[in-house]
């Protein structure tokens, strides 16, 4: 019988055991299916902390799962039955912000958007921003590998990741990384650790990177498609030209009809699909007629532009408007820049075959789409029905060379489908490094790789 | 008695043994001591070629270095006595140009610039410009994360890869990365694989990604300053200004009287450092003129301005410049933007103290200097007298935060030093990695990490 009391005596008040709390601690915001009741949660406050803690789960052989804000929508943070939860959540402050090396050193536990609200004090902006944001925990989106919005100009979060601060799963604590622009000392560990979903070490801090904040007028277009098809072309052709957008997404009619009933904010959903693009730059004006000739060249069948980002509001609130039409099942899949038409027409030739909406908004300038299937009935044939449609979307994504995952990870959810995009020799690379760090196999086993 | 009878029966590519080639691929670019002939080079001409021969070199127990057009400045590939030298110089098929995706896919011995030259034909860039880039082949830029001067706008090696394909100690292929542009499935085994210096496997193709080429006039100019920490302090402002620079350099007195003996530019020797910067952009002149202004603030004593790059020539010539004057002994330290100037007053007080001339050349919009002392005298002592310079050099660069290496690699040069700048948890991850895909320790062993 494993006992949390010598953990409990180590790590005083930080020991959650009350079945309430374990409740609480124990899912994330997607589908995931719970696995049991964790053992205990961790509620750290210490890089030492969570090193006690991995070392009590590897005495005890117990699987640990690390939670940030709960936000993750691949299962990733999911408690184990009888596991340990390490949750960094009060590993929350800001160590510093350099403005003289544009760089922030900070816990794990922060709110990415406390980030960017304490850079824009020096005209800095922490640039990944996903839709949770504003929730989210910079550790997280680290594990993950996070995108969004403003990721189409300034990249994804391991672009802006300079260095760690890493737990091993034998407590050993590692600084990765520099404060240089330039270093080619070592394995790029901190590339290694972004993204690796909690499956190597435990990431107790991060120094990032921040960027100027855009200066210049912000101007948006948006842009009515007859098809998603068309409007795919035209986003292939925007990124393709040398204008460069702060932002470039798309939804589709289902989608819009969704969002407008939850929130309108009246958009028309004559077309077939909208595209939506923010340019912020000393020629944001010039960008923006380059992108709408572009969008008519495509196929647009109106364009229209308005100063500051008010065209954006229907976009941001789409997953939420998803999300209060019922259970929603959807994925993140990604394709070439060049192939997105493609993927829009073998959508609509899924949710014909399939009689099934698929709305679908996307990342566009990026080729990432969440398409989704509406869950209103909760049975296992229901879910299991939703499964398949997302597993025929993922796998015409990788048949155009795409992937199966383009910002939310792989998790629990994604896990069995991960030998569809390694082929054996890569996937036995994976594994080396996960056995080389963690050979017990303690740190969020049977996910992520 | 090793033969490579075996090996020559099974391959593609040509085997050397003849003393004469033996000796002409034992070397590279570096001051690293030859360390003996190996028994054998293998010009590979396909993956499997290097399969093989790794597989020859684990069945007999034999170190392997790999090598592309050998102008590498560490010591990475300099051939192991008794060892096998696999050269990569004769798979230089550019496999594919994508402009949709801004894509190229080429075999690792490709001259860097050949792939520049190609994408020219779409209007497109392959950024990373190492100053040995009509000579270098891409796998040496990756197994080195090479920089070069367009890296301040553009980033590094790494950056620009996107997948690759890289041959295990144990013979099997893998595949790194993706062709779209986000991709969270699996470990970032790409970035792990860029800058390993041959130690993890050996890269035979790779993914690249192109960028737009710069739309715009060039303009460029040169500040004369009264001290090079004047110029870095302007360096420091440029950079955390708003004007991103396609080019910023710095030149010290001593290495522009070098260079002018060298190849006469006209430049002045008047200022004890000049800093050169290049913009291309729908604002190159405003920009410009906001660089110049910061540099006059930094205390320039002089600022002109020219379109196009001809004040960009001394800077390219050097290196060359330098090597002519005799055996060179550089280093590569970088550090963090804002202690610039606290490093090149370090490296006034060190010529000082040491009463030995250091000309300086910089990327230094990357905080990353080239600091050398000319050897006229090939003896031991002189050398070692150069050794222990540098070692003054690369403290000093640590204590301000700063990399012992900035893009020229580890390799045998720096081997010893390492754990100036790794702390023992920290290299033992390393090692962890390194005994995972390389148990034998065949690869590059006793280099890189």
């Amino acid at each position: 019988m494993i006992t949390t009391k010598e953990l409990a005596a180590e790590l005083a008040g930080r020991i959650l055991t009350d079945p309430a709390e374990l409740v609480r601690y124990s899912t994330d915001a997607s589908r995931a299916a719970p696995q049991g009741l964790p053992l205990a949660v961790l509620t750290a406050r210490s890089t030492e902390d969570v090193a006690a803690g991995v070392r009590w789960a590897g005495r005890n052989n117990i699987p640990v799962s690390v939670r940030g804000a709960g936000t993750g929508l691949a299962g990733g943070a999911v408690a184990y039955a009888e596991g340990l939860v390490i949750s960094l959540a009060e590993m929350d402050t800001i160590l510093s912000i350099d403005p003289g090396n544009r760089l922030a050193e900070v816990q794990a536990g922060v709110i990415t958007a406390d980030i960017d609200a304490a850079a824009a004090e020096f005209g800095l902006m922490y640039a990944p921003d996903p839709a949770s944001y504003r929730q989210s925990t910079i550790g997280g989106n680290i594990a993950t590998n996070a995108g969004g919005l403003r990721c189409v100009k300034y990249g994804v979060t391991t672009d802006s990741v300079a260095g760690l601060e890493v737990v091993l799963a034998d407590g050993e604590i590692i600084r990765t990384g520099s404060t240089t622009r330039k270093n080619v000392v070592g394995y790029d560990l901190t590339s290694l650790f972004v993204g690796s979903e909690g499956t190597l070490g435990i990431v107790t801090a991060a120094t990032v990177r921040l960027v100027p904040r855009p200066a210049g007028k912000a101007v948006t277009f948006r842009a009515t498609f007859p098809s998603a098809s068309s409007a795919g072309r035209a986003v292939t052709a925007i990124m393709n030209s040398s204008v460069v957008p702060e932002v470039l997404e798309l939804m589709d009619r289902a989608s819009v009809e969704i969002v407008e009933k939850f929130h309108p904010t009246g958009l028309s959903t004559d077309g077939a699909a909208i595209l939506v693009g923010q340019f912020i730059s000393v020629s944001s004006e010039e960008d923006a007629a380059v992108a709408a000739w572009l969008c008519r060249e495509a196929g647009a069948t109106d364009v229209e532009q308005a100063e500051g980002d008010v065209l954006l509001e229907a976009r941001r609130v789409s997953g939420k408007a998803l999300d209060a039409r019922g259970l929603r099942a959807s994925c993140d899949v990604a394709v070439p820049i060049a192939r997105l038409a493609d993927m829009f027409e073998a959508l609509e030739k899924i949710s014909a075959d399939e009689g099934v909406a698929i709305p679908t908004f996307a990342h566009a300038g990026d080729g990432n789409l969440h398409p989704s299937v509406v869950i209103t009935d909760e049975s296992a044939g229901a879910y299991a029905a939703a499964e398949r449609i997302l597993d025929l979307i993922t796998d015409r994504a990788l048949s155009l060379g795409g992937t199966l995952s383009g910002e939310h990870g792989v998790g629990s959810l994604k896990f069995g489908s991960l030998t569809k995009q390694l082929d054996p020799a890569t996937r036995a690379a994976h594994q080396r490094i996960k056995h080389a760090f963690d050979p017990q196999g303690i740190l969020t086993p049977g996910r992520g790789v």
